[in-house]
């Protein structure tokens, strides 16, 4: 079996943020990022499904809902191979340090949430090289509802409308990320995720992700300070 | 592991012409539909790279050369998918008879072309059912290149100059064209494909095609006759 489990040797550092929406990671990379460009630091910040290739096109199949699981699955792989070929690898070749706002876990999840197999997917990702490290941030759907949606209404792939769970797409949130939540919770143990307490304050999130990234870039030879925050 | 194995138990039938350009398989699949209309058979026909949601991104990235072999080969993969599930799949449960003109087989000889790992693509398009029947066209690169190209010069992809085999597209073509041969006649075995020799006659081609379908159908009582060619 093919997985998904490739260490890389680049000379740069891949740090990933996970976890559903409303839990706070992407203030907090965005923290991250300021900090590393502070502490003069070559860093790069890249998001998932941004790749210009495909974008377009996902959005037009989106706006149609003419998407299957399977379809959808494949064109956020398509999406990532491209950045992962064309952003991540060169940027980690030169010595970057690559922050992923969602990295292929959000593939895992997502797509295993729609019932698309498991094993498949971790196998269509196996060209993938493992990240040094991966924070989860651990947000029940309930808080994410809350405030993702406390002045719209939850949108039409975010609520998982497509698996027809409910008409109600408040309903359907709740039941669709919270199968999302749990193939988050056994890939924590499975891939090493480091889990953190969305509900825990900004600084104490942001303090704990410093530490482990001053930890990871001593390795490197490069010192920098936690306490600047 | 998964592979691609599934047969599927449609009351369609599934009928595909495989092998690289240049052998008649298009012309030998139309002639094919066209008795099939005339005897009465509810058949539709469907081609290699026509899913109206991606073909034009393909066509995009192409023209910038901006494609590596991976994101090729799943940008073919999301082509698949579409069409597999909103056309081939749906005719088949409606009984029809679904002619392919190039399926999986394509996308497996070509990304190993392109040094694409075997057992990943297998397992890319382990979701897709087997066909009933498929024809190998067998034909040289060098035959194929004096079809091909009796008036123009080959094209960037077809020639594979995305390989960097020869700097002169005409050389490059056989170079990249033999290995995807390479690859056809290893599947004739691995996957019982029916192996057409190319430069027989139009007239051979076809007959040997039809009685081959005509006992397919009989499965499904329905009888015709070959002999109207």
């Amino acid at each position: 079996m093919l997985r998904f489990s490739k260490n890389h040797d680049y000379s740069g550092r891949l740090i990933c943020v996970e976890g559903i929406d409303g839990a706070g990671k992407s203030t907090q990379i965005e923290l991250l990022h300021s900090w590393l460009v502070q502490t003069g630091v070559d860093v790069v910040l890249t998001q998932w499904n941004s790749s210009e290739l495909i974008s377009k096109t996902t959005k037009k199949a989106k706006k149609k809902n003419l998407l299957s699981g399977r379809t959808f699955s494949l064109l956020h792989a398509v999406d990532f191979a491209d950045r992962l070929e064309r952003t991540i690898i060169p940027a980690l070749k030169a010595g970057f340090v690559v922050l992923a706002d969602r990295y292929v876990y959000t593939a895992f999840a997502r797509d295993a949430a729609r019932e698309v197999d498991s094993a498949w997917v971790r196998n269509l990702y196996s060209f993938a090289i493992k990240p040094d490290i991966t924070f989860y941030f651990d947000v029940s759907p309930k808080d994410s509802l809350d405030r993702i949606c406390s002045n719209r209404q939850p949108k039409f792939y975010e609520a998982g409308m497509d698996m027809k769970l409910s008409r109600n797409p408040y309903k359907s949130y709740l039941l669709f990320q919270n199968r999302i939540v749990e193939q988050y919770k056994k890939m924590v143990d499975e891939f090493g995720l480091i889990s953190i307490d969305a509900n825990d304050s900004i600084y104490n999130k942001q303090r704990l992700m410093r530490q482990k990234v001053a930890e990871l870039l001593k390795q490197k030879n490069i010192n920098i300070e936690v306490d600047t925050l």
